[in-house]
């Protein structure tokens, strides 16, 4: 098992990487990890050589780069050698915590859609509050602006795979997020899709969910468009952050009042944080493709990388995109 | 000045939809309102029968009626014969808390829209954290489940109408809700409707907003489709309510200790609940017709009433619907 990682990719690199990449070795003595970067900052925080391999490159991908511009004409970057190592077969998987766009379409245009997979879609496990190893999978989190109603059976299809073999869970409820959770209810888009994915046999259907419903575990996978789901992703992040802050700001007002009072409520205060942090699921997989690609936050720290090398690690040995690639074979 | 209540719409109601009103007219001796409803139910609550008129009707539509059947069937509906007052003009707004989509049909068949406005849309004043007087206005939220980019541009002149007339902020900041910061960024439909937002002389457009920067502030007005308006807001509401609960619960679990840190952050707390508690900004706004109809939450209690009150008075003597009524004509 080898993953190829682009150790210059995220704000704390390649830090932060390495140093997950040490935590996930001794999680996994039998990953091989190529490390794509400069050898010698890479080095400062290698403190176990067994099997990694750095390959040297100088060139890296920054977060304001064009995306396909930068896959293009970058052609010795962290990211772009890491893609080439998949697609040559010499690594199983990638990893980066760089630049979202262009992982996506080194994605697409050097690792490749799997056959028949029209639109991969971006994908996450997203919280779901009260249960502390709950979650759902939500996708296209934003690889594409715009989808058909078959692009969301295909996410169907993926998501329930990804559940059940990655997740482990039998028959996964699978959801169309939706305004309503009526069946007449829904955009152009949604009512379509609505009636391709009730005659779709491989998944277990259970219908609309709301937006309001998905952290309290109204479905294991739920499929949308790339631009709501960017967007709904964006509007829980963004709400949870900002109710954080907002908690912390208002404990401060109180003075000794509100520091004693925290104190007491240490623990509850970082249970709850640690019950929105979704990273321990890993980080978003560009899913639809021959290979694992996988993306962290680019403030992703060591402990968020060991995850999802865990997560990578469960996705190559329970051969999800192989089954992938199987099941969509025969579709034609 | 005159106010058309649907008294029947509501989980509360009549009783919590009356005791509003009793508190409004505390703050606005000169409101007249006519309550639509069951006469003998409303009459409980009346405390001061100054400038109340009861209109009785033993009909309703209930949560659950498909919205524009209700309309055209239930003839002697409370929330029909408020909207009927409005459009014979006997009354100038119409207020209630029922059935959402029977209000925007109410609103669109009866009431009607302003010539040149082709899709009224819902709009609610959203709060900003750290501003406990701060809000921005947000539409689509849902009206409409497909919109066309010329839409868009239109929700940009109603809510800058809105910010500037009603919340009184000088050359509001419109902003696009897209999938990213760039200008290049979107969908077939946000690239569009920037385009033609930039041109777009009578707004002051500052470009695209994430869903991430709501809360923040980044604008006073953001725009969107109907669709994604809908789901912004439902994760928004999930978000908060699911974190609230979280932190309940957290508290909760740690028994004496828990007791005692939350009372000591009490008032922390409650200033956290109320600054996400968006109601005081009033009800949502289907906007773009020819009078104020205003739709609050249908679990909502009387002060909420109240706020609602106060934003419909505010409406009707800034002229804010005339003065759209005036800016749309000129424009074919």
């Amino acid at each position: 098992m080898k993953i190829a990682v682009d150790a210059m990719g995220g704000d704390h690199a390649p830090q932060a990487i390495i140093e997950g990449v040490m935590l996930a070795k001794q999680d996994f003595p039998e990953i091989e990890f190529l490390l794509y970067g400069k050898e010698d900052e890479i080095k400062k925080y290698v403190t176990d050589e067994t099997n990694i391999t750095i390959i040297h490159t100088d060139e890296k991908i920054n977060s304001d780069d064009e995306p396909v511009k930068a896959i293009r004409r970058k052609k010795t970057a962290s990211m772009v050698l890491a893609a080439q190592a998949v697609k040559n077969g010499e690594a199983d998987a990638i990893f980066s915590a760089g630049n979202t766009g262009a992982l996506l379409a080194a994605g697409l245009f050097i690792v490749g859609r799997i056959k028949n997979v029209e639109r991969p879609g971006l994908m996450s496990t997203l919280p779901v509050i009260g249960q502390p190893d709950g979650g759902f999978d939500m996708l296209d989190l934003g690889a594409n602006a715009d989808n058909k109603p078959e692009h969301l059976v295909q996410y169907a299809v993926l998501g329930s795979f990804y559940a059940e073999k990655v997740r482990n869970i039998a028959t996964p409820r699978v959801a169309l997020l939706n305004n309503g959770s009526e069946e007449t209810k829904g955009s152009e888009l949604t009512k379509k899709a609505f009636e391709l994915l009730s005659e779709e046999d491989s998944i277990n259907f259970i219908g609309n969910v709301e937006a309001r419903d998905l952290l309290s575990g109204a479905a294991d996978v739920v499929v949308t468009d790339g631009f709501t789901g960017n967007a709904v992703l964006k509007s829980i992040e963004g709400t949870a952050l900002n109710m954080m802050g907002l908690l912390k700001s208002s404990i401060l007002a109180e003075g000794f009042k509100g520091k004693m009072g925290a104190l007491l409520l240490k623990n509850a205060l970082r249970g709850m944080k640690d019950e929105m942090d979704y990273s321990k699921h890993g980080g978003a997989v560009l899913f639809g493709l021959k290979a694992p690609v996988i993306k962290t936050h680019g403030s992703t720290g060591p402990e968020a990388v060991r995850y999802t090398i865990r997560q990578i690690q469960t996705m190559l040995k329970t051969e999800v995109v192989p089954q992938l690639v199987s099941y969509y074979e025969t579709k034609e």
